[in-house]
């Protein structure tokens, strides 16, 4: 059964091998020769730690990682992984990365978890909504009635992702809120789902990178899709708002070029 | 005594009143009507709170702090706070800002200490040296022996407070570095003196920005100065530094323009 016990054991799980490994020297290879995409002994045995976890739990589900690729991809149920999402925040220290775990059933995102371990954070949603766990105790996650640009705060991971129309659009779009913050990686969706910021925009994003915050945002009444409005669950260009009506105004200006 | 057990009194005092108002909604007010300045009730209360504690010990040292002014300032002792550094990250949720409080004698900062109560950790200088507490324990600080900028991870605010030819320098600064992470806000300093990160480079900065973190980096083995080499005690544009080696880097590619 996916409940909160199920995401409690998958974070666990992966916190053992994270945890250890986070603020520690030396534990940085290069993924790709061209340009920093580190990726950490973290990375490889947590996910393998999820793997065991669901694997034990839904024999017959598909599992799908960053680190690991496609197991048994054709089910109908395909778990979608990403063990540490916001790796140059691990590397650099800052407690804003996340373990991402989520679940897609004939492709739709229905379940899902983020944990930050070192923090004490667990984000997730299932059939019962969106929840959160923390230091200070458990809540039901809601985002904010945000309606204007004006009155939100935008989240994104770096402007330099955007080249160029998409920089313009994004730019244009910065224009006209409220405030802006950079560097959030997951984070940033899990503070819209609990009603503390109001938009991210990102691009480039994998499906193991996204498919996980689909439910927590939308079982915590916001709104999540692609920059043509479409599912989110394939990646690329990310929209997440509060309330349908700030994801409306959102896609327009991008769109407004 | 300035010792660990004062600097713990000290975050604790403050993490009572910003504890219970972090993530909750309703406790912006704009500081100044131009622009977007928050400043929560409280930074208000923590600072008096921080006030009260400086008084009981130290009656006779001077306290300068960013809600209510300097007191005594004449004083060869003088505390410099800033109760919520970090405000945007405060009223987004995100766990990156910080309770600074430094001493300075004579003008220069001799001790200091920078509290994140939500991830429960402390990050301090005093005479014996710069040490941080956390939730997996206590630790001496010490920066890492990153000489060259192709080695270094840059953080600051956001590269948009870089105006004309300053944005310049800095965009010349980061083509140059391995890494560059935005709206790390007072970690970032501490990140440096925990080895984490090695570079901070920030702009228009007030002297309670900064007094609390000058300690912190300069006994974890960095160099903190303005973008002249000065004392960074005044505040304005301010460079932190794993080494001195990657300090002169930093400082002369950002002059070569």
């Amino acid at each position: 059964m996916i409940d909160a016990s199920f995401m409690r054991r998958i974070a666990e799980a992966a916190a053992v091998e994270t945890l250890p490994r986070f603020r520690t020297q030396g534990q940085v290879t290069n993924k790709l020769s061209s340009g920093f995409d580190p990726v950490t002994e973290a990375d490889r045995q947590a996910e393998k730690a999820i793997r065991s976890v669901i694997k034990a739990a839904f024999p017959t589900h598909g599992i799908l990682g960053e680190e690991f690729g496609a197991e048994n991809a054709e089910s109908s149920h395909v778990w979608v992984i990403d063990p540490i999402d916001g790796t140059r925040s691990f590397i650099s220290g800052v407690p804003l990365w996340g373990t991402l775990v989520g679940l897609t059933v004939d492709g739709d995102a229905v379940a899902g978890m983020m944990a930050q371990p070192f923090v004490g954070e667990l984000f997730f949603a299932t059939e019962a909504g969106a929840f959160y766990e923390g230091p200070r105790g458990k809540s039901a996650l809601a985002t904010r009635p945000t309606h204007r640009l004006a009155d939100a705060t935008l989240c994104t991971t770096t402007p330099a992702l955007f080249k160029d129309g998409m920089r313009q659009a994004f730019d244009r779009l910065e224009a006209n809120v409220r405030l802006s913050r950079y560097g959030t990686d997951c984070y940033a969706y899990c503070m819209v789902a609990a009603g503390h910021v109001d938009l991210v925009v990102e691009i480039g994003l994998q499906n193991y990178d996204v498919v996980a915050l689909i439910p927590i945002i939308e079982k915590a009444g916001g709104k999540i899709t692609d920059w043509d409005g479409g599912p989110a669950e394939n990646g690329g260009g990310i929209i997440a708002a509060a309330t349908p009506q700030l994801h409306a105004a959102a896609l327009e200006l991008l769109h407004d070029g």
